[in-house]
């Protein structure tokens, strides 16, 4: 064990996450509007799962809530799938309980269709029209932040196609989160895509301008900022 | 060369698609609803990415249309990869062009939205309810089986939730498929899992009864009475 520390330390591999209890959200959730139809989100699960990834390798307990991911599990991470934002809310507040930070990288429907067709819509019998009805789902992460105990650190996602520091500012007070890791997405951005560039800001500001660079390097430089805010 | 044929013979692969050209279809399509959200089908591909690498071990040449689908390509396979009901049909018909034999196995979305928003449908200026109007998708299973050429051979697919034979006998009819792959879906069945149970229709009735076991044997089933049909 210690020839293994002293390996990743030669490696240039931290091993600051060493006791501590982390949470993950990874992938994009689902909604169901009938047997074989849903309203999905683009999350890949890549910069989830390498978030996981990394802190499994600082030395943290970590758990993955994977909605909807075909990745590997990275290694020595629990892995909890689910599909729908009310199945991800259910299994994140329980693994939130006692963990040290909680890392929302998930992309949550915010919308679910209001009722469930338990049979295959037929375009036979609807026509050449469909009308959705979608109602909002719970904000995971804002239930977190409010019921977020002293010391435990919440970092919450933006992506967005436009204003993103707007947006990031107003989802860190919205959600009572520590950091906010906001990224433009659309037009090849973001999702999908090994590289990703990111702005984390906290209460003064932003924190951090990590340039565009692969999901897993990211990973490395948010965690840094995570764990410089650690008691 | 010959050495290999003998190989693939003693295996027990057939070689009966020598020569031939085949299009296959794979994955379930998504219809952008803003950069970020999109209604989606649940296919995974496994069952057309089966019946790819089958019809190319058996010696054809083969391309897959391939929407969202995050596996492998199978071996000496052509891979298209396309997101939406109307790429599908673009890339699917160009490829039908000369073709043998068209295996439909995607989920093509049946609706898209009627408009796509250029930004991130956001919650905070929306509300609590979402009203997602969806207009009907051009079907390319009877497009292309309205322009069949002679000797072409089209089989398209029917994943019912409930009275599946009705609903894949009117298919046969409405596509001018010459078979319709039916399966029952929902409840684990059909979707994301290693096996599948599947009837093959043709003009006269039920062609086969193929039990549940893995897609690859499922596909080598379906391959045989395509090519007892071919000219």
């Amino acid at each position: 064990q210690i020839f293994a520390f002293a390996l990743r330390v030669l490696a240039g591999v931290k091993d600051d996450l060493r006791g501590r209890r982390v949470v993950v959200t990874a992938g994009g959730t689902r909604e169901p509007i009938d047997p074989v139809r849903y309203v999905g989100n683009r999350s890949s699960g890549k910069q989830g799962y390498a978030f996981a990834a990394e802190a499994a390798a600082r030395g943290a307990e970590v758990t993955v809530v994977s909605a909807n991911v075909s990745l590997p599990a990275p290694a020595g991470v629990a892995v909890v799938a689910v599909e729908t934002t009310g199945q991800l809310r259910s299994a994140t507040l329980a693994a939130a309980e006692g963990a040290d930070v909680i890392v929302m990288a998930a992309a949550p429907a915010d919308y679910r269709p209001a009722a469930v067709a338990v049979d295959k819509i037929k375009k036979a019998d609807v026509g050449d029209a469909l009308t959705l009805s979608l109602v909002a789902n719970p904000d995971i992460a804002a239930e977190l932040g409010a019921a977020k105990p002293p010391g435990q650190i919440l970092v919450a996602f933006a992506a967005e196609t436009r204003d993103t520091a707007r947006h990031a500012r107003a989802k860190l007070v919205a959600k009572r989160a520590d950091l906010i890791v906001a990224n433009e997405v659309g037009d090849g951005r973001g999702f999908a895509v090994d590289d990703n560039a990111v702005v984390v800001y906290d209460a003064r500001g932003a924190a951090a301008e990590i340039s565009s660079r692969p999901k897993a390097e990211v990973a490395a430089a948010v965690w840094d900022l995570i764990v410089s805010r650690m008691a």
